[in-house]
């Protein structure tokens, strides 16, 4: 049985959920091709990593992101860090020629993940869009690709996310520009952004509209996570980041003639809807399909389809993605190239909204 | 251009129901082969009648309904009359050598439908099960029909309908043993026997399950419509009839093997899921179709699927089912043989829930 | 029992569908305040005029919509011609002091329905947007209205319509740049954008992007409608109008804070899916309401909810209120100068595809 | 940090399914009470016991559950044995002090459950019926415990499993009587009873029916899982057991009036729809409820809404509700009290099966 030793840096809720993943892989997938071993976990606050070296088992722990990108010890550097933390971590550990798994978005600029990309041309990443690793997800693209569904001419996407709908939700790094880049683009529209371009391929140009509706926030006094809250005295603080962003985007292919149509929900991620033209008239419509063991993924966790997964079910698959990757040397998906790409994406909206105007992603 | 002579017994609100679709029939399918001719109305209420016949545009009005069954100037008679009315009009009428169409249930009894349907052998007659007129119902029949989801091994229907469950609403003829027959079981219950009888075929055997819930209500100063509301010192009445009704029903059919599936509900009457076995693993579910121009009775509303058939209009397909079938001379369909079997299944269950056991059909 | 004479324009397909709902409009809601009377139709095709007079109904008709227009025994002019000829009916009959109901569009261009609304000033008009006369709709704008669901912060809609997605359904006046004015915007996106004025208010700008998939299409012998078949030699067009629209909207309200959401889908279109962000924390959700007697125009139809509308039913209600208004010298709703808001959209979506760019409203 | 140190019987499928659970416990929850550590693993077959010990990480192995059931190092006997296996077990283990977590269904016969559940009097049991730890479940049971919605009047339940509704499927341990006892009856609607009784409590009397559509099945050459295959010349043989059962239930409460409802699919597991009679006239409607830390054990695993559990998850919270309960000395629910009221009420649908009649829970 081979191993693949993992260097996580960030402890905080990402690093654990990364972490009872790996956990995870061989009890769901077995032993082949390889087991991942949790080496070495970093944590700007060293009593954080400690804390959880404990909790999640990993045999050595470090205040200091750098002991892993170095440690000889080390086949995968996985990255947990904040947003703007992502590039030098990376690029650290691509020198010296590690494997990275890094979560989304790659990082907060185009100019960022270029380098990124260039620097892992040849190397094994992984971006963690946990949602393209569902099944579902999975077996969208194999019938797409499979020419199923004709060409591609409507691609339709939304992200409702409520948490920050209440405007008592005290301030927090998702509304600082500098660390997150941007607010509903960057962190729900990346999703829709990379779930296109997973699906239907490369975007041609983009225009996009924002609108910040909650323009201030309390300044919590503790942290900002989920459950922040702040007191009715707080100090309040702008908020530069969007609320809601949309946006009209052409894609490069050209296309003629639609046969089918998929509609997919995450809240009933166990389903996807297909329609195909090229049933007999009187009985076309959208059929839901729960997915089972035929589709990509699934067959490891339940024998019969309707069964269920979960959110972190899709965690275990990335993860698996990953070990399997490093352990074969072979590529993994979705790298750092397809991060690159979403990140262009977001940056030419943002551009686009800056500038009142449509953009092309050349520019970018 | 022909027409077919109507007399109306019963003029509230169902007694509407079925002029305003007389008048849609031509409107929607055209004249052919005949256009529906309002004659002659009656009413118990000879006021209502008048108004009625005013109102909806009858040519005539009577506050006795022999004079309908008699008069040689109406070749069909339309039964809207209280439930314990409806053998007298038909026996009556069906002896004049009328088509009959009236309203469900036929009868209180099954000794009474046996009668009527003897009687009514080699006329023209139509049972008002209106639910069975939806193009979607026509559709799964011609599916079962064609075999195309194998033998039927299962149905399982339910009929929900909340408007009494307000302990609130007064006593009506509903709740009265001697005027509507039983509760849950005869207005709501029927419904559902006839969809499985309409579907899957004979019933062998059954066995019920009753229970009211509301044993008394306030009787109401006025009449006891869907409107009606009982002030607060109102005196009560023991509630003779059943709010809520269960059943196991044995088919006649010993079928082996399922190869598809169907759900309807009638809140999304547009509607039908089909579940074929026979497509390929990982492509199995349930298919939403919106009825259209495909399915039986929908094209002479729209040219297009999925624009939306309502009640009402399932009641003009009904009326024109009776008003072709007299012009030509062809029996019309559920005729008061099916309305008999509906009205046994319902006595049987009846004896079963009153004698705590079994009760074959064969029994009544 | 006061009369509305009614001369309707275009004895089509949507000629009959308002001949229908002016039939049904006293059935289903009885004879107050008034009655229409069918007058007079007119069609470009006096055979056509003569055999839709006999089978709706109709006291006379005409080969020549003027004399529609300047009858003195016509109340209420009823335009269902096609959309190019919507102007000159509308304007002749407003100068003839008619009230006017006008099918949507109201005309091809804001040049025109900018002339309509400002000649219809002080008189009774009525659009057929009929997906707006449907209960929900009512009851949404009463909700909002009510400021139930706060500030609207969001508005997603789309018009799937797929009828057109078969390249072998043959070249129409849809595909007419000249006949149709556009193709997908002015079809479907117009009734888009008038849910969203209706419910959400005034646009202030817009971007657009549109694509036409099915470039050309066969000529077909006969006539073009619905049914229409063009055969294996036939002649090819060139398509020039859009399949697929797509626009970015800014309002002019610039509000802040959510509380509530609605869903609406034409297809379940007896539900309204309501979210209420007041409730209890665990108890948040979408509820799905079947319309019924509490939302405005079910209750004429059927006494508790549930029980179903149809298509055709949103245009009785429409014809009743075109109807009602004109009796009760009221004005009707939406009008022209709302149809004129729509097409003012529709243009400014149009302009920003041309010149690729964001244009405001004020611009048109 | 305390330890409750484990012994499980069973290395097949669901042995697998419950190391991975207690192998998250402590990720998801954290170490408090009580942390699980996997000390021994027992199966018939010795070869598999010692491989599921190397994979799951078990301190040691067995091929006799005897040493499980009295080695004083373990405090918990975890039983995913054949279910004809479970009372031998069980009873060994509950002799030797030991808690016990026990597969359902508790037996196959309400005789030995009645034992089992005698002797388990004052000792910490659990049995697995897995999807009644779904948050969802809990919220339901939490707000009909609170009187939220009512008395309940009436509970209607359905599990349709189609993985045996394949004639191809071959024969197997659940259609052979001694080993499975029953067929759809024990293995799906004891989920079903379940929920019934969790929910709406006692039941009184029931009456049952049941068909065995395909009545021989192949036998296959190797094992019979879930992905057995047989060959085209395999022998056949008889099932004993049933693929569909139906029964009528009547409860032990005799309640009046309802105020509420809930709807639950399992397909859709991270949903509850709930409909309150009490709102007001116009907005009543089932809310589709996506379950969040404000339901019972879910915040453990995400800090908002909507996020997913599957069902993995579900078995991840039983298995914390068993080891915490170990940790603390307090009972751990559903026991085995519980356990033997679905056995009885299984047994009573088969008797009624059996002789055609009414059977009272008492006579069981």
């Amino acid at each position: 049985m081979r191993e693949v030793r993992v260097g996580l840096v960030g402890a905080g809720w990402m690093g654990k959920a990364h972490a009872v993943a790996y956990k995870n892989v061989p009890l769901v997938f077995g032993p082949e091709p390889a087991v991942p071993k949790l080496e070495l976990i970093a944590d700007v606050d060293p009593e954080r990593a400690q804390a959880a070296a404990e909790a999640l088992g990993f045999a050595r722990w470090s205040g200091d992101w750098r002991e892993v990108a170095r440690d000889p010890a080390i086949d995968l550097v996985d990255i947990c860090a904040p947003n703007d933390a992502h590039p030098g971590v990376a690029l650290a550990a691509l020198e010296a020629g590690k494997a990275v798994y890094c979560e989304k978005p790659l990082a907060n600029s185009a100019a960022e993940t270029r380098r990124m990309a260039e620097v892992a041309e040849g190397a094994i990443t992984l971006v963690g869009f946990n949602y393209l690793k569902n099944p579902a997800q999975g077996y969208a693209r194999e019938l797409i690709r499979a020419g199923e569904l004709g060409e591609i001419t409507l691609f339709r996407g939304t992200f409702d996310q409520d948490f920050m709908s209440n405007p008592d939700v005290p301030f927090s790094w998702r509304h600082d520009k500098r660390l997150a880049g941007s607010g509903a683009l960057g962190d729900m529209a990346s999703h829709t952004l990379s779930f296109s371009q997973y699906l239907v391929g490369e975007i041609a140009e983009v225009c996009g509209l924002w609108e910040t509706f909650i323009r201030e926030r309390k300044v919590a006094a503790g942290g900002s996570g989920h459950t922040a809250q702040a007191g009715a005295g707080a100090a309040m603080r702008r908020v530069e980041n969007d609320d809601v962003v949309q946006c009209l985007i052409r894609y490069q292919s050209g296309a003629i003639g639609t046969i089918g149509a998929l509609v997919f929900t995450q809240e009933r991620m166990n389903e996807l809807l297909l329609y195909r033209h090229t049933e007999p008239p009187g009985e076309r419509g959208y059929k839901t399909i729960y997915i089972g063991p035929e589709h990509p993924g699934y067959g490891a966790f339940h024998p019969i389809p309707g069964i269920g997964l979960g959110y972190n079910d899709q965690k275990i698959i990335e993860a698996r993605e990953i070990v399997a990757a490093v352990a074969e040397g072979r590529p993994a998906e979705p790298d750092f190239a397809f991060g690159h790409e979403v990140t262009r994406a977001i940056d030419a909206v943002l551009r686009s909204i800056e500038e009142r105007r449509w953009v092309q992603l050349d520019e970018i």
